[in-house]
């Protein structure tokens, strides 16, 4: 059989296991060494592709690859460029395939979110139009939860777990002050369009009257008089309240709760954060001392707080990944089944990518609670396992001693391209 | 001999490892039963002792107590309430006293920062002089590590550890990103009064051009040029700036700069941080794509990411506090000594409680680089070991399962007392 080459892109924002992903490409392409020659993987995502940057991990010891299984970041780079429709981004796809085309890249693996799965599809779809045989594959990646036909997808376990477990620790922190001191606890998270995020702070909770007490979610229109009661009451039973609040949180209206006005010293805008914006607001009203957080990049790039259930599927997914495009398959992407809640089980599927696209997936509104303010038992059944596992980092001198490679580019052989910012 | 009772109470902001304390005291005076009776814990601190709320833990199970020395926060409460000098709280001295008799207190550990050792102090004094013999006993506790005569003060290996990690992970995240998005990172992390916290996020860096790039100190009077030109500088050098801000940060003229005059929806001047100020600063100037995160109580909150040292030695003050206190010693803190720096090793001390009293330790000048952005390697020298070991709690379904106590009151003996807020 021919050996090709393999080609890797990390997309988009990156996450506490997306390393995980690249170590279950590299470490399985290096297997199959009957069809696949070298791993090249991107510098900075789609950039490198078009640049021609092409990082040979065949330079990497198997020590340093099998390093990238607790290493959180992205460690090829990764970029936030979207490459548009077939006809406004002709040039860049018959760029990529040009770029294919001189270093015999016989399979693309891209690892990344909505967007990337659907740079995949036009990829395959152009390779085939333009004659260059290559087998495009898409891995899942994104905090924010919201692929299709995929149960989870990789790097949500894991900031879902740091969520939780900060909250579990702030909120005995709170309590066991609250008599005199902070009666309000405020943790902004992360995901503008949907709750996933701040949905996973309730699993902080082992029973009904735990913290977190109430939950802003973007998918509940922001109702001022009826959160600052729900403040209120919390604190009158239970001395003292603990918040999530999504950066996505909006008003009726659609204004984000970060953005009603806030000015900085310049007069900007953007100083705020749904955190301290409700801050402000409760003390304005109840007069109660709060905190609050935003977590903000940290609990992306948590590693040191990984969840092995999230760990183990970003790397399943990069596995299967090399072998479905050795065993022939193309225009797919793959997912992570569930097979049952209880016990826990789950195996690797695909999907096309075309059925991929553009599909967005929000979280159902039975995983709301009736109030608006918490998850059901219903989130809870689905969110409970992806936390599951510790997968502790190695650490030297008190720190994580994450993998750098050495990242060596290989020779380009294509004229310069220009890439339109 | 005659047995007597023991009084422990917490104090002040709590942390992670001020539960390794308390389950070093009561693991100890479990063991001197010829000499302690019982063991009490006020509830919610010294309020507790006023209200004659106290805590039996002999109702508490050997396996909770043990639980202690893994969970975070106050298991029997803490509070902020300062008692004056001896006249002025002449009532609330006397009370003390007054409680100690009903209950038989031989024994007063009392486990805070400063204000709670000048506290355990008066409390020897005014035993004396009302003839009622008690030993008291200060067992050293502040995230803010600004305790005279110890190395270091427990809770703050902990948050030291917490924001290092964070700012190497972080930092991993910005870096793989920058080229196409992200540019400035800023973390802000505790410490009103001094930078020992913000020192500690140095630790992140292995070697020069390592993040952070930039520490505000709140020793090192901000100068806005200075600092936004040394933020260009690193990006135009590395691609990328992280940045750790003290929430004490200040100017020259001593305001704040989470002070500087942010005003929310309300006109409040409260919203601010000294992130998202500087954020602004940074944005406004050289147009940086930015993230900011403020971990607030989650540095303190963060036993999942405990340092053992810092657990250890937490431990060991609770332990060495009852062990003197037995042997007859009145009046003296508990410290840390160190003996030597590499191989780390340390033993536990004591010093007279009046010498503590009204000494803050500030950080040495010579901790701060030349530039004022950066630690000297005498400060990492100092703060090194003190993060070093990780001593994990039992998770259960991708948990940490912390103890909660039943903390029942015993019955009180006394009239009750109004306390003035």
């Amino acid at each position: 059989m021919t050996r090709r080459n393999v080609l890797y892109a990390q997309s988009g924002g990156v996450t506490a296991v997306i390393n995980a992903s690249a170590c279950g490409v590299i470490e399985t392409a290096r297997k199959h060494r009957d069809v696949i020659g070298r791993v090249f993987a991107a510098n900075n995502g789609i950039l490198g592709v078009l640049t021609e940057e092409l990082i040979d991990t065949g330079k990497e010891s198997a020590r340093a690859i099998a390093g990238l299984r607790s290493t959180p970041s992205g460690a090829f780079g990764s970029c936030r460029y979207k490459l548009k429709s077939l006809e406004e981004s002709e040039r860049e796809y018959h760029r990529l395939i040009e770029v294919f085309r001189a270093h015999d890249i016989g399979y693309f693996l891209y690892n990344g979110g909505g967007d990337s799965q659907d740079t995949a599809h036009k990829v395959s779809q152009v390779g085939k139009r333009l004659g260059y045989p290559v087998r495009c594959v898409g891995i899942p990646k994104t905090i924010d939860n919201d692929l299709p036909f995929t149960d989870t997808c990789p790097g949500f376990g894991s900031v879902a777990k740091y969520v939780a477990v900060s909250v579990r620790e702030a909120a005995m922190d709170v309590a066991s002050m609250c008599e005199t001191s902070t009666k309000v606890f405020i943790l902004e998270v992360m995901g503008r369009h949907a709750g996933w995020i701040s949905a996973a702070g309730g699993l902080a909770a082992d029973k009904p009257g735990d913290a977190p007490h109430v939950i802003v979610f973007p998918e509940v229109p922001f109702s001022k008089v009826r959160f600052l009661r729900k403040v209120k009451k919390t604190v009158d039973t239970r001395g003292f309240c603990v918040i999530v609040v999504s950066e996505g949180a909006r008003y009726a209206d659609g204004r984000f709760l970060a953005d009603a006005g806030n000015l900085d010293a310049f007069g900007h805008v953007q100083l705020g954060g749904a955190a301290p914006t409700i801050a402000a607001m409760i003390n304005d009203k109840h007069g109660y001392k709060y905190h609050w957080a935003v977590a903000d990049y940290l609990q992306r790039a948590a590693r040191h707080i990984a969840s092995k259930t999230d760990v183990d599927q970003a790397y399943a997914v990069g596995k299967a990944a090399v072998e479905r495009a050795v065993r022939g398959d193309d225009g797919i992407m793959v997912t992570i089944r569930r097979t049952s809640d209880s016990p826990y089980r789950w195996t690797v599927g695909e999907v096309p990518l075309h059925r991929v696209a553009n599909v967005e997936r929000t979280m159902p509104k039975s995983y709301i609670s009736k109030d608006g303010f918490g998850i059901t038992a219903r989130a809870r059944r689905y969110l409970a396992p992806l936390i599951r596992g510790e997968d502790y980092p190695r650490y030297k001198q008190g720190l994580p001693q994450y993998t750098r490679l050495k990242a060596e580019l290989t020779a380009k052989k294509l004229p310069a391209f220009s890439v339109e910012a």
